[in-house]
């Protein structure tokens, strides 16, 4: 619980005065106000994350939670639960989806045993089982409250590690039979949103599952009645392991003031979790893109992290994130390498007060 | 003439059974049916357009036509006429917004001076002026029938010359003050769409100008009334030299079994001329990104491109293809190096069949 505490305590809001510095030097590329759109935006907020407003990446990963779900016996996913642990052999093998689009991102992934419900054979893998998959919540709570706590530690301390080892861009995945349903449920858990807004289809499921699916999120919530207002009471009783230990990547990037891309569904549920332990945490997500799931439209009004990318993409493991990535290095260039209104005989203020002008007509 | 001709006739439809195999290729990867969304679309239609399951990419070149228009004395565009010889020094110098992101693909820059209306002084440039410009289509017709004939087949002769240099991915961008009004007056004059769906601000414009715009537009083809079933006489008419070159290099692609990706408003505006002169050429083409502009949402109910990256962007260049060229070489990665379901004992047969039928049952 310390760690968690400590890490929620050094979350800093953004720094606004380097996101108008480095808004100047945008606006001062020879080019319409705004017109390079969510790029620009991209160069700002890792402005005010880093606090510098002139940034490149070094190192990039993908940290790729892999857990079981006990409720996956109900019938609510696609696939038996032992391909989690087939996942996890091939994640550690580079041929998962997630490998194939990180490998050409050029990043490295991250891949945590935090509770798959055997033991895997994965030498790749960071080992940090908390327990052998969840309980399924339709009979009892998915987890202990400490259980919770410790995933989410689990989650900040292999980021924090990552970090003291060099990488400054994070990307959030994960690989778990049953994962959008604990999603789901803990998204029905905080909103009580209708239920159609909260469950998809998951990986595919066919019209009887996808109904068992709603089902069995309303049930849940209704045995357990988990503490809206308390995280770790939604985690514990409707959440996943991998979902906690997202949230603790999210948090852990939050406290050390690097940047981290979400990625779809669970990743978002994930990232929501962040926001309520730690609304600042927030600033430092970039979002990617938005899923097929209902659910992620939901999502985004709540957090307000607006997917740049549009891909029909509904397969997780962080298969967003590596294609965010490559975005991100390449916005980062704009005031590097972009020329000026110097050009046109312009200064630095002039031209930065007519941008301000311009986007208060505009109201942008 | 006779070039155009020849180009329009050596295009030929998709391959669609190499388009089947390859979809048997992506099913077959450890992953729910169609879970990679675009992505798999992306590897579908490359092998469709190449005539091989397998493909990567070896050269990417984005060419980007410069051009001014007469109508830009109507105060139609925020900024002077000069910037567009500005933008050339810029664009051949490295340092326009096309610039950093193709930097960042690993994608060269083919800049074509079409017709500036002053001599620009740009070794690296191509230089195929047709005209200084074309005429103020609010007096007369922007150029003659010949001169859009010429500058459909000058963006044919630059690609295919960029083809057989080994080039194998496009882009398509452009420079010119003034190319949005002429972009928005040939959709109107092909689409007669309410001029709200047609006419957006451009580079940034205000009110006034915004409104001069689309009266400029609705005057011009009120005046000329080209023939929308004879896409030369638009481009004569109410087009640019700019749009015409760039519908000449989607045509050279698509004759040549090259993909290529479209960019903003005008590079889309100029895609839609190329489906006109020759339905088939809209197969070869791939969307990046939704521009800000109202017309982008419109081209993409009449060209079925839904563009993949949501960026706000309106800065055109070619700057959304540099973008796509990276989710594009990313894409093609997957049937190369993903697991597949041999892990499960599955045969490649089995997983094709199930995959159809599940496709069958939710319509994709």
């Amino acid at each position: 619980m310390k760690l968690l505490q400590e890490t929620i305590q050094a979350i800093q809001p953004l720094n606004e005065a380097v996101m108008v510095a480095a808004q100047k030097e945008i606006d001062y590329c020879l080019k319409p106000p705004g017109s390079l759109g969510k790029l620009e935006d991209i160069v700002r907020q890792i402005a005010g994350i880093t606090g510098r407003v002139h940034n490149s990446i070094s190192k990039k990963a993908i940290v790729v939670m892999m857990a079981d779900n006990g409720v996956c016996t109900e019938g609510v996913a696609m696939y038996p639960q032992d391909v989690t642990r087939i996942g996890a052999d091939f994640v550690t093998s580079g041929r998962m989806g997630v490998n194939f689009l990180a490998k050409h991102a050029g990043a490295d992934i991250i891949a945590v045993d935090i509770g798959i419900s055997v033991d895997i054979d994965c030498p790749k893998a960071l080992h940090r089982k908390i327990r052998y998959g969840t309980a399924n919540f339709l009979e009892k709570p998915a987890m202990e409250r400490a259980e919770a706590i410790t995933a989410l530690e689990t989650g900040i301390e292999v980021t924090l590690s990552a970090i003291d080892a060099g990488y400054d861009l994070f990307g959030v995945g994960e690989i778990g039979i049953g994962n959008t349903t604990a999603s789901a449920a803990v998204l029905y858990a905080f909103t009580q949103a209708p239920i159609e807004r909260v469950v998809g289809r998951g990986a595919g499921l066919t019209d009887a599952a996808f109904a068992r699916k709603k089902e069995v999120v309303r049930k849940a919530v209704q045995l357990h009645r988990p503490n809206p207002d308390d995280p770790l009471d939604v985690l514990a009783k409707v959440g996943g392991l991998d979902i906690a230990g997202m949230a603790g990547v999210y948090l852990a990037c939050a406290s050390r003031r690097v940047p981290v891309v979400t990625d779809g569904l669970i990743s978002n549920v994930a990232a929501l979790t962040a926001m309520r332990l730690a609304p600042e945490s927030i600033g430092y997500m970039i979002p990617s893109h938005l899923s097929f799931e209902p659910g992620a439209v939901l999502l985004q009004e709540i957090t307000g992290l607006a997917p740049m990318l549009n891909m029909d993409m509904r397969l997780g493991e962080g298969t967003g994130c590596a294609l965010l990535f490559n975005i991100i290095e390449a916005a980062l260039r704009m005031i590097e390498e972009m020329g000026t209104f110097a050009v046109l005989g312009k200064s630095k203020k002039e031209i930065a007060d007519k941008a301000r002008a311009y986007r208060g007509e505009f109201g942008k």
